[in-house]
């Protein structure tokens, strides 16, 4: 019985990753982004493809000194000799709180169908978040929300996603009076689903992007740490506080 | 006090990485890779540099079923909600066996010097294999290899430690009257290094390489599982050996 | 601002855990189980709880080559100088299918609420398998059950979860004439929710008891190893399907 | 070809535990600590060797908001819905800089052989730190230190490893003028190396035990967070300082 797979094989001569060959065919030929789109696609991107699909990783790769980030370098600093270790705790947070908005606002659109004011109000009426709009810091607008439409248009590549988002942003201005900016981590959803990426994978091209991210905080860890005078400022102002109620 | 960081930022209406403005300067404009290279070594790589960090990391990304694939797999059968936790366990594996060869070829060429055949007759008295030659399935040529010098002569990147890499190879089979190819593993540590990347982040390029591969194998994991199958024959096939000696 | 903890501190002369000094309170005094419970519920368990709850622990030790088992070793197999690594693979897949159950267990107890009868009545009509019964292996009874239901009636701690637990698969087998087992990790679930355990740290107690079997795994995977010949014979059987219907 | 393992395995009757039956000859009867025992050195400890283990593993729990219970909460803050992963997270960080202490005295003790004085005095003359004496906070005497001796001496258990340690900070005293306590993680180690267990595996010992503490973290986190205030502090003290000299 055998282990069916199509990612990649090699023998004596030749490796193949995704029925190209690897040495003549990619490397030199594809970017790390086409590589990525490939193994999962199981195509090649279009040109116009790629250059949404990296403005989308670019977008989410760092997010500054995020917990994931925090969480990557303190292992760093009890675990130097494995960055694997600390790259793989940056990864572990990265979960419902935060790239949540990404996979819950394709989620919300493939829901919402056709009738997108009336599924906008009924998430008004229920007194729920509408996952991709609203941001804590760019309260009026995110600078990456207006650059992946921008790019979207000059690709040819808005899709549903992308355009119902828009809509969706659009319905709950006139139903509440308020404009919430589409945030980052939404547009990112809406346009990985138009690129065609299956929901559960999502999630991974965030990884993906974060990966790189966590590169630079982890170069800087080593050149400049936060991560021993961070835990030693918290040890010094942790207050003990004896349990209580037995 | 403030925790210092050159990374990332971000204000109402801009965010900034590595001092560039992301959504006017990098988003549509750089690669994930270019991305990549900037904050680690906190300038833009020119257009040739970020062509051999492509190629080497299009080359690092997949080698199949490895144990680390597997090990994402089969976490993926536990897990399947948390695919940052499949990532993750897919990159816990890349240590001192797979990985160590990037990062050993790099350490051999730094000290060894100039002397190359007197260091590379030290190792053959020694009986120590020289990092970053042979390998298991590539016995005559690593269809890798020829492609990185290919990559790095067009792009005028063959710096110091190519070049030695090189030279390596040729006092060994001067020395032993055997040809062993240069590998791929030791090929990319090699430009990784020429590229100008520190010893201590080779290891998180290829981490990023990998987190690209990983997507490929737990896409194809959802749509024709591996883990639960493998997991199934492992358990049939094991043989229960009861503790002796006591 | 402080960062306020009750689990532990120390200064020049005294280590402190949640409230007892750990050198003449704790050491010697406590095993590591009551530790467990200590921090946890921040009260000495009793004797009897901690008979109980030790008995629920090693009953979920180990399971064999399990797929996270194997995620451990295969990882071990790339990084062995990273033993945190290896363990954290191996918990990393102790996801919603394997331990799902034991958390599934108490939330269906908890959503039964008293009428046992009707509530598992709507499950059987609606087709859905009722968390807590039924083993593909151990058919007719999971040899833990019984047991741990013996250690809660020696020890008094028979609680409402362990009892409905049973309410539930007596009227499952009144009305559908088939009688199921209780499985081990349902009433593992039963029993620490009996043990006043909250629901998010039933799956704790879980990784802490597979922590033991896992040392035990890496342990042997050091003499004996499995994962380089695991994935040796995956490689040859790895069957390569060119990717299809571009 | 078959998976040979001492470890575990079930038939449809009974589930097997390093030759034992789980249900009838360690359930009930075992502590986790006995079982961890068990099925790394194949055996069952006499209760003086589960009361020194436990002394070691109670001592090992917790050490108050550490880099890596950090690394957990942070963690857990991204993504609450796995546990699995804020523990995976919280052990990553168990590396060189804090276990390995616990290890390096083991192997300094080893390669010290009979000539302690000697060995003592190379190390000094040489500027190195000698490991498993010093504390930063316990700079008279660790509290843990006398407790492990002391339970060791009660139960008879003091062997090679633990007196060879005492020899070593006498040495020190002696040659220095300067008495330096024996560390907990350097008295850990020799009592786990005291008890048999190789290597390789001591961190796999502290490893269990900090699963142990990080429950407790985990649970006072879910109830009174530190990680989101952690990040919101460390972001508004964040000083972003752009890249300079391209």
């Amino acid at each position: 019985m055998s282990f069916e797979t199509s990612v990649g094989t090699s023998d004596a001569d030749s490796i193949t990753v995704m029925g190209r060959d690897l040495a003549n065919e990619l490397m030199g030929k594809a970017t790390l982004t086409e590589l990525a789109f490939l193994v999962v696609q199981r195509r090649m991107p279009t040109p116009e493809e790629t250059r949404l699909l990296d403005a989308v990783l670019v977008s989410l790769a760092d997010h500054g000194l995020t917990p994931t980030v925090l969480a990557a370098r303190l292992t760093h600093t009890g675990a130097p000799e494995s960055l694997q270790g600390a790259v793989a705790a940056g990864l572990l947070g990265a979960g419902s709180v935060f790239l949540g908005v990404v996979e819950d606002t394709v989620r919300f659109l493939d829901a919402l169908g056709d009738d997108v004011e009336g599924g906008v109000k009924r998430e008004i009426e229920a007194g729920r978040r509408i996952p991709g709009l609203g941001h804590p810091v760019h309260r009026v607008q995110d600078p990456r929300t207006p650059r992946i439409y921008a790019i979207a248009a000059e690709t040819g590549l808005e899709g549903p996603y992308l355009t119902r988002l828009r809509e969706v942003s659009a319905a709950h201005a006139r139903q509440t009076g308020r404009e919430l900016p589409i945030n980052g981590a939404g547009v990112a959803g809406a346009a990985l689903a138009d690129l065609g990426f299956p929901g559960p994978l999502l999630r991974g091209f965030a990884l993906l992007a974060r990966t790189a991210g966590l590169l630079g905080h982890l170069a800087e860890e080593m050149q400049s740490p936060i991560g021993m005078r961070l835990y030693r400022e918290v040890d010094e102002r942790a207050k003990y506080a004896p349990p209580t109620g037995e």
